[in-house]
């Protein structure tokens, strides 16, 4: 919206400045097959739903009292599923505010962070709006992360792994190397596609005082209309998160979203069949698109970025579009020639396929 | 916990100084009678338990997706609910989200903010949090706010309306004199206990470009477990609320939240039945305690602020718990002979009542 300079006085200066995050479109259009936002094609954990309709018995009397405002019983079903201890646990509204909460925590410091050029957009976002200073490391020409560029002087560190968009994981003898390279910085690995096929960093929690890992349970557990995000570190890590928390908002956790996620963690054998159900998919999207003539990067994530050589990707997100189907189309330098494609069921997948097979590209 | 100063390296400089938050204790004890964080004793519309009913049929499938980034259903059922425009709204992860986002957006000024001494303990902690200067401006010594205090130099005002813990009501005169006041300040009215007898600001807002008003769901709709918060005020300040928001996490609603809420809203009649009952209790709970001794404020809450002269109200609070009733004592200046007490039903207040005069004052 367009404000006077009259009316911006209001503002806090600070606040005029900020340049906000712009998710993924999400369309209120039927029929829709929506590949832009990494959500899981299949449904959570029956569990789930029993956990929730045991909130609803007794007229959901239970609602009136304020939830656990430490979400104990969430913290403790995920660290029995992650084999880490509870002192280890940290909760929030989903994973951008856990993010939001260890920028603050960890990252507000006289060196900048360093992060990759080609990441989650998110982050430069929480850096302005905390006052954090930051610096961009270029990754490679294949779009991988070098490590020998993350040992300079920093503020910290955060790495997407699998990195997003482009999917790419990180070995887990790099992420020591860039652990042991920084005894005196955070280092954060943001593992939100991590259940996909990438080895999680959170069995060095453990070992190293300045790890932070962060997760999600909006795409391999189904629940991203729950908002519920955790990271595990060492309990000193931990403490500083909680400081900020309750001095942002004491009680973030909502009953629905506590029980919800307790269930999820709960039910293992349905998040490890869904998680390669998934997998499986995404081999076959990534064979049917390079048969078309796609190049496609080496993908541990629920999507894969691709780009097709001879065309104009940008307009081929639109013809997509014009079919019904919406994958996501970043117009950035570096990465305007690739789009990401959120792996969907065998049937949806084949559609997309079929789509540019049969009209954009026929 | 205790951190080494060694470890204590790893945190933000400005976080080792936070002084967080304590909310009421949420004790996990059966049978307790809880008058200790302000619940509705009522559960919330049965329509709410229709609503999330809704969302997990078929498996709950919806909540693989994320929820609308802006739930603009909420902002339409409270848009209609209070008589303004979606324009007008904006929400969050409940209303400590919410005065979160309000300090980061307005109050980060040249100036200190001004609020009362005796008020929202949250207040002086997102002030630390986000750099907020402050200025505390003594109540009289009948715990009223004193409207010419209020006429000097600031980067705005809070007022909690009623105040809390007081439970003291300020009307919308005094408001409006605050607001005419300081046409270059934001100035907030935090509402959480507005709808137990005292007069909302809200029509005020097509008149002021200046105020901010904030609501709960928590108290008067019994959904302090679910975490929904709003804000209504003219749309150049609600620009500024979203900016920060989509900077710091912009899926913070989620669907049952939503659905929830928006399910409250729509069920008028319900809520102000509720409302009536709790004002009905207080008023009898209040002559009874009076009838004991007690001097209790003038209440428009759905808690009562009450000393007993005769008595050290900090050990009346723990012979109350150790007859299984809570309530709040804040061991702080000027209020360390009061006990905030959250109104029951009939049958609680009732309890309250007969173990005072029974056992504890016998």
């Amino acid at each position: 919206m367009n404000i006077t300079t009259e009316k911006m006085r209001f503002w806090s200066p600070e606040v005029r400045e900020l340049k906000p995050y712009v998710p993924g479109e999400q369309p209120k259009i039927q029929n829709l097959l929506k590949l832009n936002t990494n959500e899981n094609p299949y449904p959570p954990s029956p569990k789930v739903v029993e956990a929730v309709q045991a909130i609803l018995a007794d007229s959901a009397d239970v609602l009136r009292l304020y939830p656990d405002p430490d979400a104990t019983l969430l913290k403790q079903a995920i660290a029995k599923q992650q084999n880490v201890a509870v002192s280890n646990i940290f909760v929030g509204n989903g994973s951008d505010e856990v993010l939001a909460h260890i920028f603050k925590a960890f990252f507000v410091q006289q060196q900048p962070i360093l992060y990759a050029d080609i990441t989650y957009s998110f982050y430069p976002v929480y850096s302005q709006f905390f006052g954090v200073k930051t610096q961009e490391i270029p990754l490679n020409d294949h779009f991988e992360i070098i490590v020998e560029d993350y040992k300079q002087p920093n503020g910290g560190i955060i790495i997407t792994n699998p990195n997003a968009p482009t999917s790419i994981a990180l070995g887990l003898s790099a992420i020591e190397e860039v652990l042991q390279a920084n005894p005196n910085s955070v280092v954060v690995i943001d593992e939100a596609y991590v259940d996909f096929g990438a080895e999680s960093a959170v069995d060095l929690v453990g070992k190293y005082e300045n790890l932070v890992v962060c997760q999600t349970t909006s795409k391999s557990r189904s629940l991203a209309g729950l908002r519920v995000g955790f990271a595990i570190a060492q309990p000193h890590l931990i403490a500083a998160l909680e400081a900020v928390k309750n001095s942002f908002n004491s009680y973030p956790m909502d009953r629905f979203a506590i029980a919800a996620a307790v269930a999820s963690f709960e039910d293992q054998t349905y998040f490890e069949a869904q998680c390669q159900k998934v997998i499986a998919s995404r081999e076959t999207l990534v064979a049917n698109l390079e048969e078309l003539g796609f190049t496609v990067l080496p993908s541990k994530a629920n999507f894969i970025f691709a780009s097709l050589p001879s065309k104009n990707v940008g307009e081929l997100a639109a013809q997509l579009r014009e079919q019904g189907i919406i994958v996501r189309y970043f117009n950035k330098p570096r990465i305007n020639q690739f789009l990401r494609i959120t792996v969907g069921t065998d049937e949806q997948n084949q559609r997309l396929v079929d789509t540019l097979k049969n009209t954009i590209l026929a």
